[in-house]
């Protein structure tokens, strides 16, 4: 734990999703098997979510240009699996299947100790999503896998995605405090390293299975984080909730 | 109810707060006689509150002319403050007090059935707010009163107040589904009639007490809502849940 941080001046704890609180690894491969038979659920899982990055980079290129709106990251899931498809060779899918396949993100199961976890952090913090993912799909999420978030913040309300100053920063707008009141608890640490230039603190959680258990993750801490955690639940025990 | 309506067929409700969730009146009335001593919280309730409309209608002429920003409700709650307190005599109350019964919104009590109706409902819709209020007053408020929204959804999200459209179709695309899907719950026939003109079904809940025990307010039923209800937990009844 960083010297200069006392648990008590902190306010709002920020939770990136994907691989932080859900595990789209699985979930994603066991949807893609399920709705196409014989497909490699795991390779499709992988390949779809390296679209990711790219995909939100060119949004936000795109935004910068002043050309066009904020694109939900439901739509650009959709197009991310439209190449994936092809890549695959699938090409039996009708419109029907394709969206019920895209909204698998919407039914990401939650890492085992996340509820618990966050129940503990709730009565102590303030807690929310920062996510890149849009409302309607954190919220469908939460109320699947009863994460209970105070309140959902994402991408969509900020406009703007992650690694965007203007998303860490919102936070500590949006709750009336200073960016040092804000933890961002996140699994990747180009997540934190972008919050901790806007001045919030930051949490790591380990997650090494997130590609799956044949690719596991290094998840060695780093000194620069506030705090470094297990799971979720470690994060409660360090905080004292 | 309209004949035409199956309950099946919704998917999201989302209420009006201010007056039909949480109680403003009592609320006010109670912290502004416990930090201004001596004031008459009832005539100071109502004070702060008739300048909310003319305060929200001002910023959407400001924004319709393209001069300057969104502005939260805090905001324009502390500048009606700034007027009702002048109008009133009162010039004692130091920079922190004036903030504090600012915050008097963030802890406002919810009406006796809003928490157990809420939860009833939540079983089989997705509910969220959709208020004037700001997301952070709107979390701290659930926060404090136990509301268990599935998500916190404002003026703020959709940068317009309502009645403008944008906030009612918001919450459709938000969802991803057809306005008719969504119904506004509220104790105000006017945001109702706005959240029709935009196709949402609508629940009228009955506040006779909203403006305080001496000045009840009529709630007749109009033929044009698809609810009409005495209170949330016999919204949960007409909905069957």
């Amino acid at each position: 734990m960083n010297g200069d941080f006392d648990p008590a001046e902190l306010k709002v704890i920020a939770f990136d999703v994907f691989g932080t609180v859900v595990d789209w690894y699985s979930g994603i491969a066991a949807e893609a098997e399920r709705i196409v038979p014989g497909v490699d659920g795991s390779a499709f899982a992988l390949a779809w979510r390296a679209g990711y990055q790219p995909a939100m980079k060119s949004v936000m290129e795109r935004l910068a240009a002043g050309e066009g709106g904020f694109t939900l990251l439901d739509e650009l899931h959709m197009g991310i699996l439209e190449g994936v498809l092809r890549a695959f060779g699938i090409d039996e899918l009708d419109a029907a299947r394709k969206r019920e396949l895209n909204k698998a993100w919407h039914r990401l199961p939650a890492w085992p100790d996340a509820v618990e976890g966050l129940a503990r952090l709730k009565r102590k913090y303030i807690i929310c999503t920062l996510s890149n993912g849009n409302i309607g799909l954190l919220t469908e999420m939460a109320k699947n896998a009863g994460l209970p978030w105070d309140c959902v913040l994402s991408a969509e309300v900020f406009k703007a995605y992650k690694p965007d100053p203007r998303t860490y920063l919102g936070v500590a707008a949006v709750f009336d405090v200073a960016p040092s009141q804000v933890m961002l608890a996140a699994a990747h640490h180009d997540d934190l390293a972008a919050a901790r230039t806007c001045g919030l603190r930051t949490g790591y959680i380990e997650r090494p299975m997130e590609f799956g258990p044949e690719r596991p993750k290094d998840v060695s801490p780093r000194a620069d984080n506030t705090l470094h955690a297990r799971d979720i639940g470690a994060l409660a025990d360090l905080l004292g909730c």
